[in-house]
C-alpha cells in the first residue's frame, strides 16, 4: 500500500542534527591501494591520489632530515673556534647537497656547506657566507669570520621533520598536494584511500528538458544535474547520471533500479509538500513499510524541513540499501544543502570530514534580525584600504544562479541572531575552490 | 661565453613587483571548444569543462525565468480579490512546473501553483497553501483564505536570474559547478576555454633520488616535482614530469630541450648564490648574451631575491622561448612560492586571475616584530566556543614539510609590521583546498 503523504511528518530540524543524522546513515567504500609516484608524463588523468582520502595511516619509512644539515650557505665550524671575533679558520674540505664529507672536523678547521647539505662530525656552529671574507673554493685556504650564529642555529638536527615510524598523515587525511609531497619525501610510494563513491544523480520535474534542448511553454532546461556532477567530481567521487525523472509515482525507483553500483543516489526536487512531489512516497514504497510514520521512520526513510535558508526540505533514505539524499529542486537551494549536507557526506563515506573554517568579517550593510532558520546569505568578501568587509547580495531568491555564480562567500546567520549594523562582524565561509 | 654569476645581480624585490613582472612575461595558450553537457556516466575525467578558465565571454541564450513565476506552493490570485480577510475565492485551474495553465484569471478566481509555476495572466498575489482553509485539489473548489501576500511577493518575474543575451560569465571567469550550472541553464552547451598549460617540471640538485629508491648518505628523495604535479593539477594544467637535473651546467638545458610542447617550465633548486647553482648560468647561455648585466636583463632572465619568507631566491626567464620560473629547492620554500606566483601564473595563462581573500583573525599567541620581508606563516585558524583564532607552528623553518602539511592557513604579515601581541589581529589567507 502506498503511504498518504500526510502520514509523513517533516519535523523541524536543525543543520546539526540533520547533517548528524544523515552521516549516521552512510556506509564507507571498500578501500583501494593507489600509487603516490607521478608518472612520466600526463599526470594529471593518473593522478588519482590528488583528492583522494586515506583510508589507512600513512607512517613515515624515513628520518627527515636523515642527518644534521645546514640551513645555509656557509661554513661549519666548532662553536669553540669562534668564540672570539674576528677568527682565522682553515678550509679543509666542502660538504654539499648529495656530496657529504665524511672526516671530522677539528680545532682551527672549517667545513664550506651549502643548504641542505650534512653536517660534519665535530662540527655544530653555522657561519654564513655573509659573514666571511674571502669565501674561498678551494681547499687550505685560510679564511676570516667577522660573525658566527649561535650553536646549533642554521643546523636541521635528524628527524627535525619527520621520524621512521610515526604516523605522518592520519586515516581520513585528505591527499593534498603538500600531503603527497610529506608522503613521497618520508619514502612512501603508495597509499592505502577510501573508493571513489559513485553517486548517482536524478534531477525530477515535469518542467524541465535535458541540456541542448529549447525549452517550450511552462519548461526549463534541467541544471541541476550539471551542477551536481561538477561538485560531486569536485570532492573526489563519481557522478553517474541518471537523467530526469518525471512527477509520477516510482519514477525515481525505474531510474535508480536501471543504474550500476551506486554509492550514493542523490535527486533534486520532489520532496516539496506540493502534490506533485513523489519522492518521498517512492522511498516508503521502496521500504515496503504500511506507511505508517513507525514504520517509515524504522525503515530509514527521514522527510525534514530542516532549520535553514535556503534549502528547507531534505530526505534521507534508502533505495535497495542504497542511501538516498533527496535535496530541494530550486538552484541555490539544490547547491547550499550540496554544500551544507552531500560534500560532508561523500567526505564521510571515504572515511574523512569536511573542515571549512569560518571567520568573523564587518558587514558593509545592515542585516534585519534572523527568524529561526540558520540563513546562509550568499555575498562577496572583498578587501580594499580599510580591510576587509562583506557585501550580502541584494536579493537572496533561491532561484537565483547568477546571484551565487558571483558570490564568494556565505554569510552564515545562526537561528535567532540579532539585527546587525553596518560594520557588525557576522560569521563567513569562502565558497570551496571548484564549487 | 657563459656569463660568470657575479655579474648577475639578485636585487631584493617586492613580491607584488615580482609577480607583476612574472606576469607580464607569459603569453596565452591557446583556445579550445568544450562541451558543458556532463556524459550520460563516469562525469569525473570526461567534465574537462570544470576548473577550466573562459578565453570568451559566455552569453545567456535564455531568458530565466522566462515568464513570471510562483516562488511558493499555493495559489495565485488578483490582488483586489484578498483586500479584506477572509476571503472565499473560486480554484478554476492548477498551473505546475511543466505544466502551466494558459488561460486569464478573473474576479473571485483563484488558480492552485506548485513552486516554480508560471502565474497566469491577470494573476499579481501569491496566497501561500498554509494561508488556505481547506487547500483545495479540485476545480470549481471553493477556498478561504486567511492572509494574502503583498502583491508581487513570491512572484519571481521574468529575467529575475538572467536576460537573454547578457553575459552572464566573462573572459577569465573560472567554470565552477555554479558556473557551470548557471550557464546549462541559461541554454549554453559549449564554452570557448583557454587550453590547460603544459606545464614541464624538473627537479634539480645531485642529493636527489627518484621516488622509490632508497636514499644513501647524503640524500634524499626529490619530492618537489610530486607537490608540484599536483599543484599545478589542482590549479587546471598539465604537469609534466622533466625528471632531476644534476648539478652541471647545462643539466637544465638538456633535460627541458628533450620534453615537447611545453607552455612554461618550473624548476625547483638551483636558484641560490651557492656555486653549485647552475639554473641562472644555463638560462644566461641559453639566451646567448654575453653575460653583462644589461645583456642578460634584456634576454629576459631575471634573477631575484624576493623580500619574502620563505622562498626568497626567484628565477624568470626563457628557454627558446618557453617562460620559465626557478622556485627555490627547500620543500616549503618551493610550496609557498608556487602558491604565491605559480598559482596566479597558471591561472594568467588562461586569462584567468586567482582571488584568494584574505581575513584577519586574532591571534592565539604573540608575534615578534617583522623584518623586511613579507611573511608567511604556517599557521591554524582554529574555531571554538569564543570564536576563531590563528595559531601559528612554533617552527617554520622552510624544510619542514609536515609543519605546513598540518597547517590550514597562512599568516601574511607585510614587510616590517611591528610585533603583535596575542589577540591582535592579523591578515589570515585559507590555504586552497587541494593545496
Amino acid at each position: 500500500m502506498m503511504p498518504n503523504k500526510q502520514k509523513i511528518s517533516a519535523p523541524m530540524l536543525s543543520v546539526t542534527d540533520a547533517l548528524a543524522a544523515i552521516l549516521g546513515h552512510l556506509p564507507y567504500t571498500d578501500t583501494q591501494t593507489i600509487s603516490l609516484k607521478p608518472g612520466l608524463e600526463n599526470l594529471g588523468p593518473e593522478n588519482v591520489a590528488l583528492g583522494a582520502i586515506l583510508a589507512e595511516d600513512l607512517t613515515a619509512v624515513l628520518t627527515l632530515p636523515p642527518q644534521a644539515v645546514s640551513a645555509m650557505d656557509g661554513y661549519a665550524v666548532r662553536g669553540v673556534d669562534v668564540a672570539s671575533m674576528p677568527a682565522s679558520l682553515t678550509r679543509i674540505a666542502e660538504s654539499a647537497a648529495g656530496h657529504p664529507w665524511s672526516g671530522k672536523i677539528s680545532a682551527g678547521q672549517a667545513v664550506r656547506v651549502f643548504t641542505g647539505a650534512a653536517i660534519p662530525d665535530g662540527a655544530d656552529t653555522i657561519v654564513i657566507q655573509e659573514d666571511v671574507d674571502p669565501v674561498a673554493e678551494e681547499d687550505g685556504a685560510v679564511i676570516t669570520i667577522r660573525n658566527a650564529e649561535p650553536i646549533g642555529r642554521y643546523i636541521r638536527p635528524a628527524g627535525l621533520d619527520v621520524r621512521a615510524g610515526e604516523i605522518i598523515l592520519p586515516v581520513g587525511s585528505l591527499l593534498t598536494s603538500r600531503a603527497i609531497g610529506l608522503a613521497i619525501a618520508a619514502g612512501l610510494t603508495h597509499a592505502i584511500i577510501s573508493k571513489k563513491p559513485r553517486v548517482g544523480i536524478l534531477s525530477t520535474g515535469d518542467e524541465l528538458v535535458e541540456p541542448g534542448n529549447m525549452p517550450g511553454p511552462g519548461q526549463i532546461i534541467s541544471s541541476n544535474a550539471s551542477f551536481l556532477a561538477s561538485f560531486v567530481t569536485a570532492c573526489g567521487a563519481e557522478a553517474v547520471n541518471l537523467g530526469i525523472a518525471r512527477d509520477q509515482p516510482r519514477a525515481m525507483l525505474g531510474a535508480v533500479r536501471a543504474a550500476n553500483k551506486l554509492d550514493l543516489i542523490v535527486t533534486t526536487g520532489g520532496a516539496s509538500v506540493g502534490t506533485h512531489d513523489h519522492i518521498v512516497r517512492d522511498l516508503a514504497a521502496a521500504a515496503g513499510t504500511n506507511g505508517t510514520d513507525d514504520a517509515v521512520i524504522s525503515s530509514g526513510l527521514n522527510f525534514w524541513k530542516i532549520a535553514m535558508r535556503p534549502g528547507k526540505p531534505l530526505i534521507s533514505g534508502f533505495v535497495d540499501g542504497i542511501p538516498l539524499i533527496g535535496l530541494p529542486g530550486n538552484p541555490v537551494s539544490t547547491a547550499i544543502c550540496a554544500l551544507v549536507f552531500l560534500g560532508p557526506a561523500l567526505a564521510h563515506m571515504c572515511r574523512g570530514s569536511v573542515t571549512t573554517p569560518s571567520f568573523d568579517v564587518a558587514l558593509s550593510v545592515p542585516l534585519d534580525a534572523n527568524d529561526q532558520r540558520q540563513d546562509y546569505i550568499r555575498a562577496v568578501l572583498e578587501n580594499d584600504d580599510q580591510g576587509q568587509s562583506v557585501r550580502p547580495a541584494p536579493r537572496q531568491d533561491s532561484s537565483m544562479m547568477s546571484v551565487l555564480a558571483q558570490a564568494n562567500a556565505l554569510i552564515i546567520r545562526p537561528p535567532f541572531e540579532g539585527a546587525r549594523a553596518a560594520g557588525d562582524r557576522v560569521t563567513v565561509m569562502l565558497l570551496p575552490h571548484l564549487y
